[in-house]
């Protein structure tokens, strides 16, 4: 894209030839170029674009843009944009605007959009609803090809997609789904009926977006449709919303997993304030949860005043147990959240992770005991000590980080909670038992 | 899905009713009952399927069932699913199989698919070749509407994708796109060339599939052109493909940030050695880092010797240190992945991040001084030594986690390194100097 060339014109207020070479351009790419410029040059650029294209670039740009923009333009212009955007576009660029912004674009909006948007705006956050689009093509099972195709035509141009078109009766019940392949490929005198897929897969508009993503992956979908309580089609999910929801997921989880509220917000559009509020809940349960650690310690005083050498390897022991234990609860919970682990396998789990942790234990203990009683030269019984306590921190840290995510499971939790922090805690705590019981026995103390 | 009575009459020998029911039924959930099937079950619900639904449920089974039914179906049954199902289902299928299975495969091959089979294993892993299918369907710009469409009916019939067509000259160079929703709404004597269009979004066959996830996830596209380095075109890639690289990237990231290596095999199919192998190479690293920890510990036993329950609040500290700097590296990690956070912004980062940090370490510090000196009774030198290193340690930890990952891809490293395991480590050494540094000088050793 010559990004500078029409930077470079519109500066020079040739506004004919950089509409010109923005015509060209796909909306994505003009939405980040928009985003470069300075808020004058931007507004002037957006201005520019015929208003389809203007209308589709809108629904690429980011939140501050797009408040800046429709506080900069007029009624008149807003009503044109809010006419030719997509439905499911709007809903997520107004669930992110400030109310009274949200106002004035609804008083641009006709009112039979504007019903819509407000129906929208009323289903629950993260239900397939609020992020359906109604713009879907449908059909009557009694038209023939020839009639489908012309009626496609007629109606066609402002639907979201036309490659999967929907049959619905008089009610508006789902009866049946079509492709547009099946219809091009079928002769003019086919009856709709007899080509259309009448076992359909759909789902509620309360259903949750993840649910819809995981049938979505399963069936290999680019659309799906959206049905009341009483199976009346009300919408269409495409394939575009459900990968941003794929992100989205997983983003959540991965955040949940290092111990922080989940957020939907991109990182640099963050406050601080929201920032550390994210992050101070799970510090600060963390944080006394440990007290329990520190209470085992303190209990074996004794034992490390007279041999204080055991302090220095209390962080071996413990960071190898949060990390041997939060490399099982990674792969349990991604295996759980990607459908590849179910509950029915919680016994081979264990078995395996018993397995991999018993040859995982024996090469980091032997290793450890080397490097410690040879290159360290810590004496005999502590590097037995050490050692020994190395292997079972190893063992159960890995039972533990297997059984907890799916025991979250089992409760209604979400498994991804059971990560790296809380495993950390747990198995420290373990840990230090075993590592004060071990040395009580080998140095009897 | 009515699974029972279908299994029920394949019991039965009732193979004609069992067929029937499973004829109007979606491949993904028919290759989810075979699953669940005994091989000989399986075998049978198989073999009674129409040849063009075998072959569409073929794609949705998993490797192991795949390997069976390779071996107990004789040749021309072979011959015929393999002529049915799409090049890059087959590609996914054979790069999971043993070689002498691929070879008998390839045997029961037509000679023109088997070549682009065998030019098609040769793209390398992960490259946008590997994951391409040549089933798109191409027009040329000279064409009509109405020949296109008669073309398409001719030829769709095995093709992938129809809803989007790409408009290629002579020497097969990509010189448009056209949706079939253009095709649709347009008149009849429309030409081609006069609706397609010419600025082609495209990748090339070497690309990383990451890199064509980017774009798909950037422009909303269903579909996308993968051209050689002449801008030949020589296949497409669809949106299918494209959820399932992104789950699989997403796992990689995870697992990495978990400190394994990266495995693209389901947990429950990887056997124990490998899972091992995986998590025993970063597991010893990172053992053979906290040496340092131990170390520092060994430096100051003296202090230790003299105020042993300052070893009590080393877990703590620990912790704190390492699950603050985690949540920080973790945010900057994703954000980088998914582009939300560029090189440039560094600085705005850590700015970020030092704000957050104070506002997380003052609020932590006061909470445990509270804790310890009014709860547990502990004394106030003692405390506030503490609470000070659990101020410096957040502030530290959150820098270093947010610094690490960013540093990382400067140097062309994946940052998904830079997570909870390595900055828990080097995290835990630095609190450590701050906490033995600050006890001497407030308990004055």
């Amino acid at each position: 894209m010559e990004f500078k060339k029409i930077v470079e014109l519109i500066r020079k207020n040739k506004f004919v030839e950089a509409k010109h070479l923005l015509q060209n351009e796909n909306p994505a790419d003009i939405a980040q170029l928009l985003e470069e410029l300075d808020s004058e040059t931007m507004l002037i650029a957006f201005r520019i674009l015929s208003k389809d294209l203007a209308a589709e670039v809108f629904s690429y740009m980011n939140k501050e843009d797009i408040h800046y923009i429709i506080e900069a333009i007029n009624d008149d212009e807003l009503r044109i944009i809010m006419d030719r955007i997509f439905l499911d576009d709007t809903i997520d660029i107004l669930e992110e605007l400030p109310s009274n912004v949200v106002s004035r674009v609804l008083k641009n909006t006709k009112e039979g959009k504007r019903k819509q948007i407000n129906s929208f705006l009323n289903y629950p956050e993260n239900s397939a609803g609020s992020i359906m689009t109604i713009e879907y093509m449908s059909l009557k099972k009694k038209m023939t090809v020839e009639e489908a195709i012309s009626h496609i035509k007629k109606n066609g141009i402002d639907k979201e997609t036309i490659d999967t078109c929907y049959i619905i009766d008089k009610d508006r019940k789902l009866q049946g789904v079509l492709s547009i392949r099946q219809l091009i490929l079928n002769d003019d005198y086919t009856q709709i009926e007899d080509i259309m897929k009448s076992n359909v897969i759909y789902c509620n508009t309360l259903e949750d977006q993840e649910d819809v993503a995981d049938k979505f992956k399963k069936y290999d979908f680019t659309a799906m449709p959206v049905v009341d309580n009483e199976k009346r089609l009300v919408g269409i999910i495409t394939i575009d919303d459900i990968v941003d929801i794929i992100e989205q997921e997983n983003t959540e989880d991965i955040q949940k997993m290092a111990a922080m509220e989940p957020s939907e917000e991109e990182y640099l559009e963050t406050g601080v304030f929201k920032l550390a509020k994210n992050r101070i809940i799970w510090l600060l349960i963390l944080m006394i949860s440990a007290t329990f650690t520190g209470a085992i310690i303190q209990k074996y005083d004794d034992v490390l005043q007279s041999v204080v050498i055991l302090a220095a390897f209390i962080p071996m022991l413990m960071d190898t147990g949060g990390n041997a234990g939060s490399q099982s609860s990674t792969l349990i919970i991604r295996g759980l959240a990607l459908g590849q682990i179910e509950m029915g396998d919680v016994l081979k789990v264990i078995w395996k992770e018993i397995r991999v942790s018993l040859i995982v234990g024996v090469i980091l203990s032997i290793v450890n005991f080397f490097r410690i009683y040879y290159l360290q030269k810590v004496g005999l019984a502590i590097s037995a000590t050490v050692s020994i306590t190395l292997f079972f921190t190893i063992v159960i840290a890995k039972v533990v980080g297997c059984v907890l995510p799916i025991v979250a499971k089992k409760l209604k939790l979400d498994p991804a909670i059971m990560a790296s922090p809380l495993i950390t805690t747990i198995v420290d705590a373990l840990s230090l038992i075993i590592y004060f019981g071990v040395a009580t026995l080998l140095l009897g103390i």
